[in-house]
C-alpha cells in the first residue's frame, strides 16, 4: 500500500489549504460528547501495545473485520492481542474507500509518526514501533489527548456512576467533565428498572416509593452531576414515540411500574413521555444541553449480541424519526418554559433535512442555534456524511451557529477525527468560494472556521 | 464583508457561462405560483423603505434571525421598522452559507445597484440609499416586476377572495392571474368549516344545504376563477392519507359535518378523500394544473404560533409522503377520466425520488410531463436543493418536460430567484458537458434551457 | 444532435482513464441477475430490426416515451414496428439528461458502430443500417452477448419453468444459468395460488395436500434448479412486513389457504413470513444467494396496467423499507443457522444507508460481504444512482467486498450498462485520488476495480 496522508489531505483548493493550515489546524479541541473512560484519564493509564489501545475495544474496527469475513475468534473471541492486531492489519487494505482507511492512516501518522500503511506485511514492524513509543512519556491516556491539543472532554456517565475520576483527570490544560447518559432513567421497559430505582434510592439516601420521591432522587443525582460541572445530557431515542401526558397520569403509570408491573407498549411509551418532560425541564433548569441520538436499530443479529455484547458494533440504522412526536415533546417543554438547548443527532440520513429545519422552530432570544443538528453521528461520521451535514445545517439552518465536531468515540486516538472534520469543513468552504457562492475573503471565512472548530462549542459549554 | 455577486456567480464552466448569459438571462419570467398580494399589484403600491418592502413581511428572514438568536421583539414584535431592518442587517453576515446570504446580495444588487454587503456597519447607508431609490418611478410594485422582465404572475387566492385586483393589475407586459388556494374547501377538521360553507352559499347565492348544493356552489366559484383566467389550483397536503370513497358516502359524511358534527380522524379523512376526488375532476374539466404541496409540518412551536401567527416562518418538514395514498387518489381520478395536469412539491427531500418517478405512471397522449415534480419548494429552494431536484427530474423523469422555477414567495424582490435557479441550471448543464455526459453543443443544451426557463411554463399555462 | 460518446465518456481524470482503459474495459461480464429470455439464447434468436431487438419489449423506453407525451398506440398499441421505432427515435432528444440518452448512444455505438445520434431525422438511416447489420453473423442473441465479452448470464426463472434452454444456451465462452424468481411460492394473496400449488404437485409428481407436502414439492423443484446450476434466488418484497411465526402456525395458515380461504391481511403476512423462513433455509442449504428487491410500488395507474400489462413500465417507488421487519427475518434465519448470502436492492434511495449498514450486522467467518447492498436497481440505475450506491457501500460497508454490477434487464443490448457502471466506478475512484482521499497507486486501485468488475461476482457465484 501507498502512503497518502499528505499535508493537504482532503484539501482541494488554495482557499481550503489556507483556511485549514492557518486557522483550523491549531484550534483547540473540545470533545463535548465521547465515551472515553474517565478512570483511564484519572489514572493516566498506559497501554502496552496497539491492540490494547486501538483494536480490542473498538467496535468500528470489529465491524469492518466482520464484513471482510474475519472469524469472530480474531475479533472478540479468545485469540491473543497480537493475533487480533494482525487480523486488523490484514483487514486495513480491504477498507479502501471506508473512513476507517483514513482514520487508520491518520492515527498512525499523527500519534506515532508512521507513514507506512498498515497491512499484513507491515503489521509486525508497526506493532514493534508503536509498542516502543507507547513507553514514552507522551503516550499515557492524558498524554495522547495533550498531543492533539485537547482542551476539554465530556465523557458519558450513567446517573449512578462515580464522578470522582473526572476531577482527578482534569489537570494542566485538560478539563474532563462528566455528562449524563440518561437512558437508565427512562428504561421502563427494562426488567431491571425497578431494581435500578431502588439502587437510586440507596445511592441518594432518598428511598424511591412513588413518582415524587423518584423525581426527587433523580434531581439529587442531577445536582451531583451539576456540581461536577456536567453541561450535557444525552438520550438514545432508538424508535421514538411521544404523547402529551399529565403529571398525575405519569405518576400513576410510574406507581404501577414500580410495583413490578411490566406496562404494555402504549402505556410504557406514555410513561416514558412523562419522564422525558420531567427530565427536559430539569436539564433546562440547570442550563444543560440536551442531546438526542435518534434512530439506531440496536437489535440486529442475536448471534453477535451473544458473542459481542449489547454494544458490539453490529447495530444498524432504523426507521426515520417520528417528527410529529419529536415536535410535540419539544413544544410541551417550550410551552412549560423548560426547553433546554438541544442537539439532534439523527442516524438515518433521511432525517438530516427535517431535523435541521427544526432549528427555525425552537429558538430563544440571545441564543444562536438553540436547537440544532449535531455533527454527523456514528455511521455518518465520514467525509460524505460530514458534507451532507454541512449542507443541511447551512441550507436549513445557520452554519455560523453550528456547535461543530465531537467524536462520540471510545478511543483516545479518535481525536484526529477533529482534524478530519476540519479538513472536510475547509474543503467544503473552498468549494463554495470556487463556485463564487462565498466571498473569497479569508477573514469572513476564517470567522466561520473558528466558530465551528472551537468557539461555538466553548460558548455553548460556558467554558 | 466582501461583495461576491460577480457576473459569473455560480457559473463554474465556459458552457455554463455561455448558456446563462446568451440564453437564460434574457428569458422572460413566468412565476406561476407565488403569494404576492394582488391588491399591491392593482394599486401599484409603493414602499417607503426596505423594512416594508423586504423585512417585516418575510418569514424566511424572520426564521434566520430567530436561529441567530435575535429577540422576537425585533422580528415580529413592537420594534419599529428601522430597528427591525437593522436587526436583519446585523444577521446577514451570520447567514453565510445559507441561501438568504445569496438572495440578499442579489436583491440589493439587481434592484438597487448596491454591491456593498449588508451588515450592521452598512445598514444605515443602505437604508438611506434604498429609501431614496424607492421614490423613483421604477420602484412601485409593478415597476419592480417590470425591472426583472416578469411576464406573468399567478397569485394564490382563496375561493371566496375578490378577483377584481388581478385584472386591474394586469397592464403592459404583465399578466396577473389568480390561482386557487383550495384548502378551505377540504378543511373539514377546522371548527370554522360550517360557517365557511354558509359564507360560500351567501357569496354564490346558492345556499349550501347538502353535498350537492355545496358542490354546485364550489363549482360556481371555480367558474368565477376560470373566467378570471385561473390556470392552477393548489392543495397543502401536510400529512396526507387517502382512501377511495363513494360519492354517496362522501355525501353522508358531508351532511354530518354540515350539521355541526366534528368527524373523528378516520371519517374526516374519508370525507376529505371524497372532496379531493370531486375537486380533481373539477380542475381537470377546466384544464387547470393541480399543485400538491406535500409534507409540511406546520405545527411546531405553540409559542411562535402565538407570537407570529399561523404562517410565521417556524414550520418544519414532516414525514415522507404516504405514496400508496397519493397513488390511489391519482389513480381514482385517472380512472374517472378526471386527472388534471399535476405538479408535486414534496417538502421532504426523501420524497424527491419516489415522487419524481410517478412522472412515468400518470401520463397523457400529447402532454409531455403531465404529472411531474415541481421546482424545489420552500426549505429546498437553494442551490443544493435545486441540483437535487434537477438530478431527480432528469434521472427519474425528463428534464425536457420540466415546467421550471416558480418562487412561491410573498416578496416582490424574490423574482431574482429565477436568476438564481437559471444559474444553477446552467452550471449543472455545464458540469454534465465537462463530464462528457452531455454533448458540447450549445443548440441542444440551449433548447433545454429555453424550455425550462420559460417555454414549458408558457405552454402549460396556455399563454 | 451531437455525438458525445468519446473514448473518455464519463472519465474526468487521468486516474479514471487509466483504470478504465487498462483494467475495467477488458474485464469479463458476469450478469448475475437479468431477465433475458433463455429460449432466445437457446435458439440463438435473430432479430429483423431495431424495434424487435430494442424497442417493443423495453419498458424503460416505453416509460420515457409516455412522459414525453407519445400516444400509447405508438408504444404498446397497434402501431407497426417501424412506427414504434420512429416514435422512440423522435423521443431520444427529449431524454437529454436521462440515462436512456446515454444508453441509447452507447448501444448504437458499441453494437452497430453508429456515432450519429438517433432522432427523428436519423431514424430512417439508422433503421436501415442496423437492419443490415442484424443479418451479420455476430448479431444473433448469443452473438450480441459475445460481442461484449459476456461470460455468464443468470436469467430469472419461475419455479415451474423449463430449465432445458439454459443448458442449450451455454456454449463456447458463455454460461447461461437459471436463477429462481421465487414470488409464486409466497404469493398467498393471489387468487391463483391454490391452482399454482396444485400445478406444482403435478410438475413434481408430489401432490400438495398440506404444508409438509408443499415444502417437499418446492424442495424437489429447488433441487432441479440446483442441478441446473442455479446459484441465486430472488424475492420482490414490494411492501414488506414480517413477524416470527412457528412452523406449526405456518402449517395451519397454509392449510386454510390451500382449502381456498383468502386470508385477511395480517394472516396472509404471517403465512408469508413462515414461507420466507422456510425458503431462506432452503437457499442457504444449497449455497444460493438470496436477492431481495425491496420497495417497488407496482400498482399505480390502472389504465396503464390494462393497456400494458403488469410489468409495463409504469411502476413507482414505494415507501421505505420496514427495517425492523427485515432485520427480524434475517435474524430468525441466522439464529436457525440458515441465513444465505444476501443481496439487498432497495428501490427507494432513502433506504441506501440503512440497508448498506446491515452489512456489518449479518456476517460470516470467511465470507466477505455475506450480506450487502446490491448494485443500483431499476430507477436508480444511472450515474448519480451508482455514485450514491458506491458512496453508501464504501462508507457503510466495504467496497472491496462489493459484488458489482448486474443489469436486471430484458434487453440483450443492456450489457453495455456494465461499461457504464465501470466508467462511473473508475471516475469515482479518480475523484477520490484527486481529493487525496485514496492513494495514487494504480495497483491498489486496480485491485479494487478488478474485484468489483468481475472477481467478486465470480467468487460469489462459485464459477
Amino acid at each position: 500500500m501507498t502512503a497518502f496522508i499528505s499535508d493537504d489531505f482532503l484539501l482541494r483548493s488554495k482557499t481550503a489549504r489556507q483556511l485549514y493550515h492557518e486557522l483550523a489546524a491549531s484550534a483547540p479541541i473540545l470533545d463535548y460528547h465521547c465515551h472515553l473512560d474517565p478512570r483511564d484519564l484519572a489514572t493516566d493509564r498506559r497501554f502496552e501495545n496497539l491492540a490494547q489501545l486501538w483494536v480490542t475495544g473498538d467496535p468500528y474496527k470489529h465491524r469492518a473485520m466482520r464484513i471482510a469475513g474475519v472469524p469472530e475468534r480474531l475479533i472478540t473471541g479468545e485469540a491473543g492481542e497480537r493475533e487480533k492486531f494482525e487480523a486488523w492489519a490484514a483487514t486495513v487494505p480491504e477498507t479502501l474507500g471506508n473512513p476507517l482507511h483514513h482514520w487508520t492512516a491518520l492515527e498512525l501518522k499523527r500519534y506515532f509518526g508512521i507513514d507506512e500503511p498498515l497491512d499484513a506485511a507491515s503489521a509486525g514492524r508497526i506493532w514493534d514501533a508503536c509498542s516502543a513509543r507507547l513507553r514514552e512519556p507522551g503516550f499515557s491516556a492524558r498524554g495522547l489527548l495533550a498531543q492533539r491539543g485537547v482542551e476539554c472532554v465530556c465523557t458519558s456517565d450513567r446517573l449512578l456512576d462515580d464522578l470522582a475520576p473526572h476531577a482527578a483527570a482534569s489537570s494542566g490544560a485538560l478539563r474532563v467533565l462528566p455528562s449524563l447518559r440518561a437512558d437508565d432513567i427512562t428504561a421502563v421497559d427494562a426488567p431491571e428498572f425497578v431494581a435500578w430505582a431502588r439502587q437510586l434510592g440507596l445511592a441518594t439516601g432518598m428511598p424511591v416509593g412513588d413518582y415524587a420521591t423518584f423525581r426527587a432522587a433523580v434531581a439529587e443525582r442531577l445536582d451531583v452531576f451539576a456540581r461536577a460541572d456536567c453541561r450535557l445530557s444525552d438520550h438514545a431515542l432508538d424508535d421514538f414515540s411521544y404523547v402529551s401526558v399529565s403529571e398525575s397520569d405519569t405518576a400513576g403509570l410510574f406507581a404501577r411500574r414500580l410495583a413490578g408491573e411490566m406496562l404494555p407498549g402504549n402505556e410504557a411509551m406514555r410513561l416514558r413521555s412523562g419522564l422525558l418532560c420531567f427530565l427536559g425541564a430539569e436539564y433546562a433548569r440547570r442550563g444543560w444541553i440536551l442531546q438526542l441520538h435518534l434512530g439506531a436499530q440496536r437489535r440486529t443479529s442475536s448471534r453477535l449480541r451473544r458473542l459481542a455484547g449489547p454494544a458490539g458494533g453490529y447495530a444498524g440504522i432504523g426507521r426515520g424519526c417520528d417528527i410529529p412526536s419529536l415536535v410535540a415533546w419539544l413544544d410541551d417543554l417550550e410551552s412549560a418554559g423548560a426547553l433546554p438547548r438541544t442537539l439532534l443527532y439523527p442516524l438515518n440520513p433521511a432525517d438530516f433535512a427535517p431535523l435541521a429545519v427544526l432549528a427555525g422552530s425552537f429558538v430563544a432570544d440571545g441564543v444562536p442555534g438553540k436547537l440544532q443538528l449535531g455533527p454527523a453521528w456514528w455511521f455518518n461520521d465520514h467525509a460524505a456524511g460530514m458534507r451532507a451535514q454541512l449542507e443541511a445545517i447551512s441550507n436549513y439552518g445557520l452554519l455560523s451557529a453550528f456547535i461543530g465536531m465531537t467524536t462520540d468515540s471510545r478511543s483516545l486516538l479518535s481525536m484526529v477525527r477533529h482534524e478530519y472534520f476540519r479538513r472536510v469543513l475547509c474543503d467544503w468552504l473552498g468549494e463554495q468560494v470556487a463556485a463564487g457562492a462565498m466571498p473569497d475573503n479569508i477573514d469572513e471565512l476564517g470567522g466561520l472556521v473558528r466558530a465551528v472548530c472551537a468557539d461555538n462549542a466553548r460558548k455553548a459549554l460556558a467554558l
